[in-house]
């Protein structure tokens, strides 16, 4: 039965991606050996390694703007500390959207002074503080553009002198941005990019050699550009199962194309949401709604074992709230097809049915 | 044409192990989903961690024993910082047998004295440095059990009253030790344990807890344990075929059954490397040859030519020395067959005869 793939994340993959992954395991480039057995260096892996790279660049339309792409390990909690090290002198502006700036500004917290900009924590983080200052002595204001487990999404982002950082761990490649208004940008590639493993960071020449610390070479942003992202061994498999997604993203027609499916996706998942009595979205305000991440509840709670079989038969994975806020969670990345959306749509109108 | 893969890492692993490997990125326990696109909170991968874990201490013999097994990111390299991080208060000591306990000592400088015990640097690491002091007034001894890069391997470890830190790295899982003399053993997971993107880490409850300084949740150990290696997500992909890769070896009947084949095929190469007088050894000592990677290089470099083109010929690959030593390198990891190096053997006697 055909799967329809809601899950946070790590999550939904293209087929035809799946496809060539699981063919290179056993034979890539038609070498006669696994993608995970030849070495790092060779010629075949290190032509991987600078497609991702450029490909990466070139959706962002970032080329030749003084940007450098690397892929790291450790994920986006390792660029909660990377970033502080390698930028945070004396001060830094963060604003507090959701676990994981949370975290973030936990790790920040011990390089140097942290003011948070405002915060939606009190209210369980159901919507994106606006009107907020940013400070001017500040070594840069950072914020994550999407809220996986809250459902919330940056739609616009300050303008300021100081130099962006931006978490998109959940929504990079998915709308079109203008981003070289950021300094640096960093995702885990466990949702639109590719398999758990590996981290996409994108930073500005302009914006490092500004701390006087000493930062130890893993930690380096300076260290494994000099490098091109291979100071050590790089997580091979989740590089390439990344620069296929970028591919096959580059095939569609880029961030552009894509941005509109998934506009159409969101725009029929919550048209439904708000629609139908038995449900109700989490977030507090249409326009802080993430395309990424629809959070909601059943209104009625004796209708959930009933939803949540119609579900199942449905084919319907991955879509249980996370566990700090319970509820219901449909995440829709770049994979995810209009047609499970409907298929998720429509279960929601055949419990209304026979409610 | 079947490859004979002598790989110094990535480098190969069971075809069993790539062949279920290759099945999962498809369709992963029968769940009509890829192991790339499910939750790491689903019960299914859960599993995968608790095994990989489980095993790794249990082909150790350290269960039950106060070890945690821990699968990270960041390769060995992060392990050179993360062990001084978390262990290093005041002083520790290092043996300097090649590049990467070099590496090892640069990280841990950054972080409090270090002692360098011994070293043959000036000589090219082609020995194994012996008859050396380990202070007292440490806080750990830190060593390298196999230097891939010149085919070295340390034989005995010492015996010494402060906490025994070893990267094992290119030997772990290929000979059988007494593990439990070790505090913290440490492992890229890339040569006999999977691809590359996972470390192991395995350390004594007894050893942590003794600095003072604040550790970055990603560098600190006891965030790992208490999160059963989950505080983010982990590298799905790499922790599975490690997974698979230890359970193959359970099946073969562990280290003490690998160890007699390693044998066999470290014997048959060196015999070959002694008696061939159109190859010669690089490292100074036999005592110091290591069983997994053979270091060697062609007398007459006239038949250099003609023996690559044999090389390549019989369908072996990955036998270019580190572009550090040059010459050959043939890395004979668990997966190796004698079969494999049989064939290499005979290509060395084939350039002799017609040389």
């Amino acid at each position: 039965m055909k799967k329809h793939n809601f899950s946070a994340g790590p999550c939904i993959l293209p087929q035809s991606v799946l496809k060539q992954a699981s063919n290179a395991v056993l034979n890539f480039n038609d070498l006669n050996l696994s993608l995970l057995e030849i070495s790092h260096r060779s010629k075949d892996f290190v032509e991987v390694m600078e497609t991702a790279r450029s490909l990466a660049l070139e959706h962002l339309g970032l080329q030749n703007k003084g940007y450098h792409a690397l892929f790291l390990q450790g994920g986006a909690s390792m660029q909660f500390l990377m970033t502080a090290y390698n930028l945070l002198e004396n001060k830094a502006a963060y604003l507090n959207t959701g676990t994981w700036s949370d975290k973030a500004i936990k790790e920040a917290k011990m390089l140097g002074e942290v003011v948070e900009v405002a915060s939606s924590k009190s209210d369980g983080f159901n919507f994106i503080p606006k009107n907020y200052t940013i400070p001017k002595d500040i070594d840069y204001f950072h914020c994550t553009s999407n809220n996986t487990i809250y459902g919330t999404q940056m739609d616009g982002f300050p303008t300021t002198d100081v130099p962006l950082i931006c978490d998109m761990s959940s929504d990079i490649f998915s709308r079109q941005l203008d981003f070289s208004k950021f300094s640096l940008i960093y995702a885990g590639a466990q949702k639109n990019m590719g398999p758990a493993g590996a981290t996409l960071v994108v930073v500005k020449e302009d914006v490092l050699g500004k701390v006087t610390r000493n930062i130890p070479s893993m930690l380096n942003y300076r260290v494994m550009i000099n490098k091109d992202s291979m100071f050590n061994t790089p997580p091979v498999f989740a590089v390439y199962v990344s620069m296929l997604t970028l591919k096959w993203l580059k095939e569609l027609g880029g961030i552009s194309e894509i941005e509109k499916v998934n506009k159409q996706k969101a725009a029929l998942l919550y048209t439904e949401i708000d629609r139908n009595p038995l449900f109700k979205g989490y977030v507090a305000y249409k326009e802080d709604r993430s395309i990424m991440n629809a959070t909601f509840n059943i209104v009625n709670e004796q209708l959930k074992e009933t939803f949540d079989s119609q579900v199942k038969a449905a084919g319907i994975s991955g879509i249980n709230g996370h566990r700090s806020v319970g509820g219901y969670r449909a995440s829709m990345y770049n994979a995810l097809t209009l047609e499970s959306v409907q298929v998720l749509v429509d279960v929601m109108q055949e419990v209304e049915r026979i409610g």
